[in-house]
């Protein structure tokens, strides 16, 4: 017997560049937002699980669940910081859920927080270093952007996937930020501009890169009774689940097929009893954009190779109606890693409430796909909209 | 209907100072000796919770869940860093505890690792302070020999305490440390070297202070049926219990009272239906000397303000029968901050189960008592010999 969970409500902070704020404050924020936008008393909450990455690196601050719960004014509550990288808060959403659907909570909140702003780039490149293992290819020198672009080579290289196929990602999502009022880009890009752009880590290009990004985003998780009794406006979680991978370029077998995802995947599919073909609306972890790439054929969205085509592919050619990233991704809307997890289940409930300023039209069933390290740590999250 | 969870395995490396070791390797030979003494097969293994304070900090490596997970050939669970200060590893068992009583998991690996020494000691304190709140008190410079110094002056006020009583707790838990082959300080110290160790932060001097350490420790959770299925050396979990408290010294209104202990305390009790006159052996978060004073007080074990005067009294004239720290607490064991909890939970297990070096006879309660930055993160956990 287990419980039905409800996403009951969820709060945000606009995501970007936000100088005088701090994790405490921006976490704070987006956390009242979420209670009162699920209409449940704050009484209700046992557990505040505070999802955050390089906070102790960037800023100095530990200790996020006790100062966070204070300034919220609940005491006596359990209160933590879950840290999975860049996946962090889907990864403290996926405890929630347990908690929730076993029956142990009526009511958890989680909150997804980061600050990266306001330090020089090389100190974020060196804390984003944090998810690499400094034993072996941390210690090598290994940066995120270099192994996406090993990642980008080989699939160029297996699959016959272009720069401009991989480029027009990049396109697709800034065009759907212009519309997102909390994207930290909100201006279009040219393919040119984007095949023009300085390179970073052969062959990525910098608008092949997400912003680093301050920000915060909050859910807060119930069962279907409490969030029945207080109205709330409610999403059901058909899947919740968290699977480590690869932690080293040299545990892949092959490196364009990322493990985390395709077993995570899996298992939330059958969980929730749909399929790939059954999802109306998605947003992926497109730390980079053949990151988008990779993850849509590792969430069975398309064929292993068709990603990069995919991208620019009409809607009346395509075997599958998910529409990718109408956030704007991580590439848009920006990437203040330990809130991003949040941030996106934050968009999947907007849309499956019909509320959503890029909707999808009758959007039932949404998917968030959310990846800490090397695909070490990823989550896939399944939402149905009520009826 | 909840599932009766077990300790169903412990496992430790040796506390104090470790060089050539890593957070990881810390933590997979934890977690190895705990996998073994659980005798539960791996796979059966749901979630893996890395307890972990400064370790993004002090060696700029995150994603712990993931690289212990892999590193001990695990894949395909959940595997998340948690972080509640000095009490990240207990709050990581709550977690686990919770899953397995709701009967979402069967076993759960926690694991709690820190590496603090190797860096400068003004590097540690800075760390240390990650802590406090940086928007407020950690922002105009208190440290954590501070915090203490204040709560010890002011229950010398208020009580009496004298200066000799508090040293007497570091001169009881080095004793116990002696015989403790875990320990990192393995020598006796008197009354009047602690008295005349220099000032850190008055009146607190230097032989009130517990070391930084290296170390790691497990713990596998597990269902008893589980438990009793692979014939593990179990003890039964009473309570688990984590509650936050005041973040800063200005949400106190009595500095010597510490609210999230004694909320810990009251429902701990309550869970597992027994009181502090039960309780035959206890470890303590003795981070100072006169933290043992206040946690024995707000525990219940002794009146307000009795804690100075008892830790001398005999044994024929007390009124409980509890024996506190003979593992030698943090005073003399050492405290690898996110490693405490476990360790602590090691200890105790080992005393329900008879095979403790400093055994206290017939011990069939036990209770751990964690606490993280100004008693702002409280677990207590009662523990039960099997018969």
């Amino acid at each position: 017997m287990s419980v039905e969970v409800h996403i009951a409500g969820v709060g945000t902070t606009k995501f970007g560049v936000l100088p005088g704020h701090t994790l405490q404050s921006l976490a704070v924020e987006a956390a009242r937002a979420a209670l009162a936008d699920s209409k449940i008393p704050a009484d209700k909450i046992g557990w505040v699980l505070v999802g955050n990455f390089v906070g102790g690196i960037m800023t100095g601050q530990e200790l996020l669940g006790p100062i966070v719960a204070a300034d919220l004014g609940l005491s006596n509550v359990a209160a933590i910081k879950v840290e999975a990288a860049c996946a962090s808060s889907s990864a403290a959403v996926r405890i929630g859920h347990d908690l929730v659907r076993a029956g142990a909570e009526e009511a958890v909140l989680v909150v997804g927080v980061e600050r990266l702003t306001g330090a020089p780039r090389e100190a974020l490149t060196s804390a984003m270093t944090a998810a690499i293992d400094q034993g072996t290819e941390g210690g090598s020198g290994l940066t995120f952007p270099a192994f996406w672009g090993l990642v980008m080579a080989r699939h160029m290289h297996l699959y016959g996937t272009t720069r401009e196929q991989v480029a027009a990602v990049t396109v697709k999502n800034r065009q759907f930020g212009i519309t997102n009022p909390l994207a930290q880009y909100q201006k279009a890009i040219t393919l040119e501009q984007v095949m023009t752009s300085p390179p970073i880590a052969d062959p990525i290009l910098r608008f092949d890169c997400c912003p680093g990004t301050d920000g915060a985003a909050a859910v807060v998780l119930a069962s279907k009774s409490l969030a029945q009794k207080y109205g709330s406006p409610s999403v059901r979680v058909a899947a919740s689940v968290l699977v480590n991978g690869p932690v080293r370029i040299t545990d892949y077998k092959d490196i364009t097929t990322h493990d985390g995802t395709v077993n995570a995947a899996r298992r939330a599919y059958e969980a929730a009893g749909v399929g790939p073909q059954d999802i109306d609306v998605a947003e992926l972890h497109d730390c980079f954009s053949i990151a988008e790439i990779v993850d849509s054929e590792d969430l069975g969205f398309f064929a292993k190779g068709d990603g990069g085509p995919a991208v620019t592919r009409p809607a009346s050619e395509r075997n599958t109606k998910v529409v990718i990233n109408p956030s704007g991704g991580l590439l848009s809307k920006g990437h203040p890693t330990g809130a991003t997890g949040c941030g996106q289940i934050y968009e999947i409930a907007m849309q499956l409430r019909g509320r959503h300023p890029n909707q999808v039209a009758q959007a039932r069933w949404g998917l968030t796909h959310n990846g800490g390290g090397t695909a070490a740590a990823v989550t896939v999250h399944i939402l149905e909209a009520l009826k």
